[in-house]
């Protein structure tokens, strides 16, 4: 852990001998499992917890454009906080978006509405790589405000930070925004392989300098969301993403935070995303717990993965499809199981089933 | 075999001892790799060969609704040969919808160009499942008219029948159309799983009568395709899905016509695939055909799978990466491999990069 890190820690928080910070929320249920010390209960938290599923994250954003209140700390406290209050998870989610940082570096996106990020001019050359600029901790200091007020506020519940992978963040400069098939992003990776190193290599360092913000400002764990990386055979992503993605796993390793990596339909890749440097490998609803232990190898826990349309079903389903996650999750030996969903909460669930879910994940998994 | 089917069969086609058809056919590469016996050269083919790549597919279907144009023999015709003509591909697709047989018996079913198959009035109750009346095949008249034109005119090239399997459709027919996260689907699967197996049983029953029309009238083997059933872990898919899936090809059996099965983002599902009762099953991108060999077990023929995506490539990237695809099948003892893509063809391929894919198979394979 760095000086300025110590600095910048806060209340409370000092480097521990091994590196590991120990702040308020050291000893929580989340950071826990995260490092595979036993637990009083299995931790719960909800990918895209903060967000369209509240009617209270509805009211506070209502004509607020989406990066625009990533910029507003107040308001980016007040959305993490959110479903900390409604229900109770046992971590918070720093409520921001994978494109924050490529915004800060100067690069002209926005999020529109039901499409999502759109990128005016699409990165396809060595010369677009110079708008890729190194991202600088002033670049961002809403980023640091929004952090440092919500540690202080959470005292004992984890803050986890949270940037989009250098896979992920291409695909959307590439193909100048959401892609099924990611065709642009493929045929610079395949056909020009070294434009796509230097680009995955940049964005890899403007990650991890976004990851250090946060954990500087005091975010006790983070997660690195390779949303897209799933469209990818092991070969490539073993050849085209994995260096980059270790780069930022490396680069924030010596803060001791717990590091999560998470994918969607990547049951082919947790080996080499496990090895990427994730301390924490999270686990859509495809693959069954035990078979992701597998797979990800010793030494690593394990985050998931209810399928997120079982929310749909009626409560007794809800309890029976979570017993099956808890069930597969004792082959990791009774720690290390971190409870998600297999991937982010959808707008139209209902979010009293979600509180509902906690409360028997807790109650289930009492030690 | 049935009486009828023979009476029906075309020019040639005489049941064999072990109930396999012996029809012009019956020694083409396809065929013989599909049943796993040694070929000239890898067989090689493309999901959605007909089809919005082919500038000769515009022309004809130019102002035709996509629905209409399945219901006119000579057009079908046309359309599942242009590919024939144009690849030299070692099989013929039949060019159709998966919902046609539901618009057959009466679902009122339109397909919007941009969006997909849309569902007037989607099934979500026990009445609901009425108007899925059994299929008979004096429902479509034009299916048998247009395979028995195409299997005289192909002669010894194969035409593989198709038909969409239980869960795709019942996604669609509950949907109401395309679905990404499939949440009223899984929640009457979940939630009213007595409701679901009624209407995946009824599915399984029209799709099995859509597959031996077109065996009947001459197909020479059959692809089941569950688009969507990659949104399922594989607890889900034994349950509620595999029944159905099985009872289709339980049903066409007895006709000897290899069965291939296919889906997208089913690596954890091949296993469970193959136990349905494929003699062939296809494998997506993800998944390298070793592995995937692995899990499928002994006995079955592969289908695939190079990602689409690497025909946006230079020529010497898609020879590169097809070659890997060839070396992983190796695995596979030398035959019981059918070359294709890992998902379909994409209307803004490049034609030409998919006959030139088809030379280099042929070439690097001949033995």
């Amino acid at each position: 852990m760095s000086e300025t890190s110590a600095a910048a820690a806060p209340s409370g928080q000092t480097p521990s001998e091994g590196g590991a910070r120990r702040g308020a929320a050291y000893d929580s249920a989340f950071l826990r499992a995260a490092r595979r010390e036993p637990v009083p209960h299995t931790p719960v938290w909800f990918m895209r917890q903060a967000g369209r599923s509240l009617p209270e994250y509805l009211k506070v954003r209502e004509g607020i454009p989406m990066l625009d209140s990533c910029m507003m700390p107040e308001l980016v406290k007040e959305i993490t906080l959110q479903p900390v209050r409604r229900h109770k998870v046992d971590a918070a989610i720093f409520f921001s978006d994978i494109v924050v940082p490529l915004k800060a570096v100067g690069i002209d996106v926005d999020i529109k509405p039901g499409i999502g990020p759109v990128i005016a001019d699409p990165i396809r050359t060595v010369e677009d790589l110079q708008r890729l600029r190194p991202l600088e901790p002033d670049d961002m200091p809403y980023i640091t405000e929004a952090v440092g007020m919500l540690v202080e506020e959470l005292g004992a519940t984890p803050l986890i930070g949270f940037a989009g992978a250098p896979f992920t963040l291409a695909s959307y400069l590439v193909e100048g925004g959401p892609s099924k098939s990611h065709e642009k992003t493929k045929a610079m990776m395949y056909g020009q392989p070294e434009l796509w190193a230097a680009l995955v290599d940049r964005l890899a360092d403007i990650t991890a300098a976004f990851l250090k913000i946060q954990i500087e400002a005091g975010a006790s764990a983070v997660q690195l969301f390779d949303s897209w990386v799933g469209a990818l055979a092991p070969d490539d992503y073993r050849r085209s993403v994995m260096p980059a993605s270790s780069k930022v796993f490396d680069a924030v390793a010596g803060y001791g935070v717990p590091r999560i990596h998470f994918g969607v339909g990547t049951g082919e890749l947790l080996p080499l995303m496990s090895q990427a440097g994730a301390d924490v490998v999270g686990v859509d609803w495809r693959v069954p717990l035990n078979v992701a232990a597998e797979r990800v190898g010793p030494g690593k826990a394990l985050q998931g993965n209810l399928d997120p349309a079982v929310l749909y079903a009626p409560t007794h389903v809800v309890e029976t499809k979570a017993r099956e996650v808890l069930h597969a999750a004792q082959s990791l030996g009774g720690s290390g199981h971190i409870f998600n969903l297999g991937h982010g909460v959808m707008p139209s669930m209902d979010p009293d089933a979600l509180t509902r879910l906690v409360a028997f994940v807790h109650e289930a998994t009492e030690r």
